[in-house]
């Protein structure tokens, strides 16, 4: 594994130090890096090309369901923030503030945008004056700000992120609601095709809600160590913003009535939870849709067969190229072996090796990365052989990772349980959305509510549970889980 | 024109007031809009359409290249900046600084990115060692901020634009320097295939390069008012930043060596010269590569036969949606005049008119935004048609274009001539690349150097010609203009 001063076999163990193991693989297997400024990445090749791929994929579903992209201000205007005043409660802690161009002050300090609400809802004021010009549904893909001041973690709490955010406009409530199952659904489509993901659609609580939303939807995870993180989210906005804003339009009675308003975004915190989920101690496992370079082609020769053996992988190249993302790693100044090392560890989701023995046989022997396992494939065969192990490379990840989470969720009626299984995963409990209990069960074992999961709550509601924490009746069935 | 309380036809006429007609069109089209934050402007859909076809378009040709997209911070700490003596000089009069981070004053002020350099190659010193690590070629697509002080015109002169800037770097100066002409290649290929836009292809003086490069070269477009305007621009910048941020590697030798480097980059600008280029006084006409809706069918019926006028409509619809962008405007609430208006200002390439006699006939009226010309297709024949029309209306505007810039182009001898001709193209003169000449002549005609054409000037040099100003042996043929 050392070879020209490099060492890439990673110390930390993914189920001995969770923590350790997942910065250690982002960073050695070179996916991404820190950055001279606290708390903000680089993102290198490999990992820029996964949101890329998430980014391409989320945006022709939102093209196709109506949705057209803008591209709107880094810069905001402090006064616009203060418009809406629980959204600058939950983020001027976070806001970096520009306070002088060149050698002039400003006259009025400016944030970099940690969301755009206030910016765009500014331009929709101007833009929305009657009917006809509803529904209007834009979207942005950008770079936001959010100065925490936590300890950071490479995507999952990093001080510059990358997003879509989509901005939504309608002439009535239900207009509005009817756009939220389009919305998590391409979502939940993009994390379960591309990203091999599944996660929890859910309603969050009255308490964790976004700020300045009357309702906010998630997907969540679950990550390795048992903590719950966030996915994407839809939030109903209602008429808040556009009463701030005064986002005001003729209906076709001649009245004058404000839009109701939804929000929704996926962010690079996927990047972390992909990672996390798939990978192993060997490095990074990268599903097949998302990686940079799909199937590399190793050559195992000597000086006297080096020649044939190249030409014999240039064809098996030429066979694949129009349908993968292939590299050719013919370079002399690495063994076979290291060249194994380094693309196991950047989780190249085929291995192709190609020595004397395949050559005369007419064949390839193929490496799968998710499972290790090693398999041959006649030369004319080639592309089929390796559409399918993608393809059950894919699925194999996708029900890892569902039954992984599926043996994580736990239902429980008492509170007593409920603090027994505190950071073991998703527990479900009944809740009587009280912000009082929420706040207590928080201080007294460190979990929050994740979301209120629409597959554990019937459209009818439920009858006769009691709320876990206060015995008063419950209202929901709720995943608790101590969280990111 | 009139209808529901807005007026669209255009006030300013491109030939008597080019810049007031310029901001008209782009804000009356609905292309642009102003933003609350001064000199920024939103890009509203049609606009960020154009932007992410030419990203799209050149970044499959830089992926071609075996250049990589990253992604670094939007930050840079203000000692960063300072590393490279003449880079410094060139943008800290424009950058923006953020002070603080939500209550705190931050320890060091960070400049928001006018250009990653000084970033990224903080970056590069980790990551390259050896010659096994070169060349590194990334790229990223961003948003930068240049916060100028001169008054902003969109797109021309925005204080923050969209863009590529490409960074690489190595071994040797040859295999930098070949880089050269693939780039300018890629950029050349993209504004003639998707802008339809042609551009001098040549080396800037040394008094115009770019701050910290040793050569720059550029494609500099013509604008209809005459005056030249600097478009996509590749930087040869030798050790000069490798040497400030310590970017050496041990060569196959066994020596340690600075890498040698290039930057390049387009941006949203382009989307200025193709606006202005284009366009005429009935709004804005799109390559039809580049344009959001590509066909607009506008159908033409009374309350009886709507029915099956709108019938039609959709089977046309459906005959082309797989190869074009199609928009249906079957709305109740404007006539179809008002429609041929509205589309004609927002520059679609292709307007479908159906009424009673086209169904009849079973037949589609076409309309094509260029030259205004209607011609008739046979409804088994559309998609054909459609395509034949498209091809032609770029050529049209690529042949259009590349005729003006021909007939803009002077060439003299004298300084007399020079002078005479400032601000009505690019005015060619044999030039000493003298500093004390360009300024000199900067002073006294307002005009700049633009380039040194490659196209005017052969690789053994001219000979025997004069400098236009000081009259000593001239170097080179240079293109002087008055310029944004």
């Amino acid at each position: 594994m050392e070879e020209n001063g490099r060492n890439k076999a990673l110390k930390a163990k993914k189920n001995d130090n969770f923590s350790d193991w997942y910065t250690e693989v982002l960073i050695t297997s070179e996916f991404v890096d820190y950055s001279a400024v606290s708390g903000v990445i680089v993102f290198r090749p490999d990992g820029y090309f996964v949101w890329d791929a998430i980014r391409n994929a989320t945006n022709e579903l939102f093209i196709k369901a109506g949705i057209q992209n803008a591209y709107f201000p880094l810069f905001i205007p402090e006064k616009f923030l203060e418009k809406e005043k629980e959204h600058v409660k939950g983020f001027t802690p976070e806001v970096a503030w520009v306070t002088h161009a060149g050698d002039s002050k400003l006259d009025e300090r400016l944030a970099v945008r940690p969301t755009s609400e206030t910016i765009m809802y500014d331009s929709y004021s101007k833009w929305i004056r009657s009917w006809r010009d509803l529904p209007l549904r834009l979207n942005q893909w950008n770079n936001v700000v959010r100065w925490e001041f936590k300890h950071p973690t490479p995507f999952l709490r990093s001080r510059e992120f990358l997003w879509n955010e989509g901005h939504t406009a309608f002439a009535t409530q239900a207009e509005a609601d009817a756009e939220r199952d389009v919305i998590l659904g391409i979502y939940e489509k993009v994390l379960e095709e591309y990203l091999a993901l599944p996660g929890i659609k859910g309603r969050k609580t009255n308490y964790e809600k976004f700020a300045g939303a009357l309702r906010s939807y998630s997907i969540e995870h679950l990550m390795p160590d048992g903590k719950a993180i966030q996915g994407p989210d839809f939030h109903s906005d209602g008429q808040n913003f556009s009463k701030a804003f005064e986002i005001k339009f003729l209906d076709k009675r001649g009245k004058m009535e404000y839009v109701y308003q939804n929000t929704f975004a996926i962010s690079t915190r996927e990047l972390g939870v992909l990672v996390a989920t798939h990978s192993d101690d060997k490095g990074l496992i990268i599903p097949p849709k998302l990686a940079r370079i799909q199937v590399v082609i190793v050559p195992i020769y000597k000086t006297e067969n080096r020649d044939s053996i190249i030409d014999y992988c240039k064809k098996i190249k030429k066979e694949l190229e129009d349908s993968f993302r292939v590299f050719l790693d013919d370079s002399d100044a690495y063994s076979p072996g290291w060249k194994f090392n380094e693309w196991e560890l950047k989780g190249v989701p085929v291995r192709i090796e190609i020595g004397e023995k395949e050559t005369k046989l007419d064949e390839a022997t193929l490496f799968r990365r998710d499972t290790l396992a090693k398999s041959k494939a006649k030369a004319s065969q080639i592309k089929a052989s390796v559409e399918s192990i993608m393809k059950d490379i894919h699925s194999n990840l996708y029900k890892k990772a569902l039954n992984f989470l599926s043996a994580h969720i736990y239902h429980v009626d008492t509170y007593e349980e409920l603090k027994k299984m505190a950071g073991k995963g998703f527990v479900q409990a009944p809740f009587c959305e009280s912000e009082e209990c929420e706040l207590k069960i928080k201080d007294e074992t460190g979990m929050k509510t994740s979301n209120i999961p629409f597959s554990a709550n019937p459209p009818q509601g439920i009858k006769g549970k009691k709320c876990v924490y206060c015995g008063k009746e419950a209202t929901v069935i709720v995943n608790f889980a101590k969280s990111y």
